[in-house]
């Protein structure tokens, strides 16, 4: 298809398809001659992620090319491709070392792991940003003054598994491995918001089946 | 116990502390004499919550007086009161009626609450701020040009809803009910951000598991 085509298909205007392939961010099209590139369904479907990272998810540009880098990197093992297209994702700063709270955190974090039996997640808790995150926001509770156990922890944790079993199924349900890899990047940016809407849904419901109306 | 005690305890400053009182996001304390206040234990309990809204929360002053009004309003029966806290919070912008996605994303969230069951959250779609979330994330997945069906959440949406039962029945099990209500608004701010750390690092323990480490 031509670049008109492309625009009309996607949503997304000709100049900021332009601006995405001067940005690399885009694979180049097809020459046909000097003034005319074909473009095809790849470059649609890297289009629409390209629209889904920078739009919803708000990841600058630099970002996304990074991330877009990992995902087309397929000299990487599965596992390690998964992750580094959603570790280059916004993170959290290195929460500080030195704050007792971030020790202590830690500490019942990698418990927490070792109860559930995540043996390759606490294989990866020094470069993963999942685990920083959670111990982050563990030690934000502690530094509060909440000595809620992190063992209240472990059933969210196993419901949290069963999801990761239906992203994954979702993932390998695709045809290509490109396909894959960005529905993995996709999926960490759209689901999140989903879930925290379908949460709260499911706190409503469950209060009014409790508590009713009034 | 007395402003410095209160400030020890809490880790929070005096000069915050008394910021606090003076926007009335804390109840004064009872007056000794004419310079002197004391404190107790509900106050350390309120102060942590308004902590945690600001600083974890980064809600602003005045939403976080909005939300205290509804959880010390006991007239408002349990579902609302919770309710009402929740609705408090920041939220997005109504999503544009006009909008076909919109509309489209709309049907699709009332057909998926029917086939949960879930009627009363049924019922409240026209205030709920999920609700809104919920469409509006479904709305964004079919403007980039996502076909996946709404059918996909409802796995999703039943670990969700054993998750709001884990949430409710630690609610119910402090002890006064302003301890409660309280928990409630709490666990919306910091349960967030530890179930999409504890999904993230469900992802990567399910993926090495599938695909190992190579």
């Amino acid at each position: 298809m031509r670049l008109a085509e492309l625009s009309e298909r996607s949503g997304v205007s000709t100049a900021t398809i332009k601006y995405y392939l001067r940005e690399g961010l885009l694979p180049p099209g097809h020459q046909v001659n000097a003034t005319t590139a074909e473009y095809d369904e790849e470059h649609l479907r890297r289009l629409r992620l390209v629209r889904a990272m920078i739009q919803v998810g708000r990841i600058p540009v630099a970002t996304v090319r990074e991330v877009l880098g990992h995902v087309d990197d397929d000299s990487l093992g599965r596992t390690i491709r998964l992750g580094a297209a959603l570790w280059a994702l916004p993170r959290l700063p290195e929460p500080d070392a030195e704050d007792e709270h971030v020790t202590a955190a830690r500490t019942e974090a990698d418990d927490l792991l070792t109860a559930l039996g995540w043996t390759n997640a606490r294989l990866l808790t020094s470069i993963s940003p999942a685990y920083r995150s959670l111990v982050v926001a563990v030690a934000a509770l502690r530094r509060l003054g909440y000595d809620w156990g992190a063992e209240l922890l472990a059933p969210y944790a196993e419901l949290m598994h069963r999801a990761a079993v239906l992203d994954l199924d979702f993932v390998e349900s695709r045809e290509s491995e490109a396909e894959r890899v960005e529905t993995a990047v996709l999926g960490a940016i759209l689901i999140s918001p989903m879930l925290q809407a379908l949460h709260r849904l499911a706190q409503e419901e469950e209060s009014a089946r409790r508590y009713g109306f009034e």
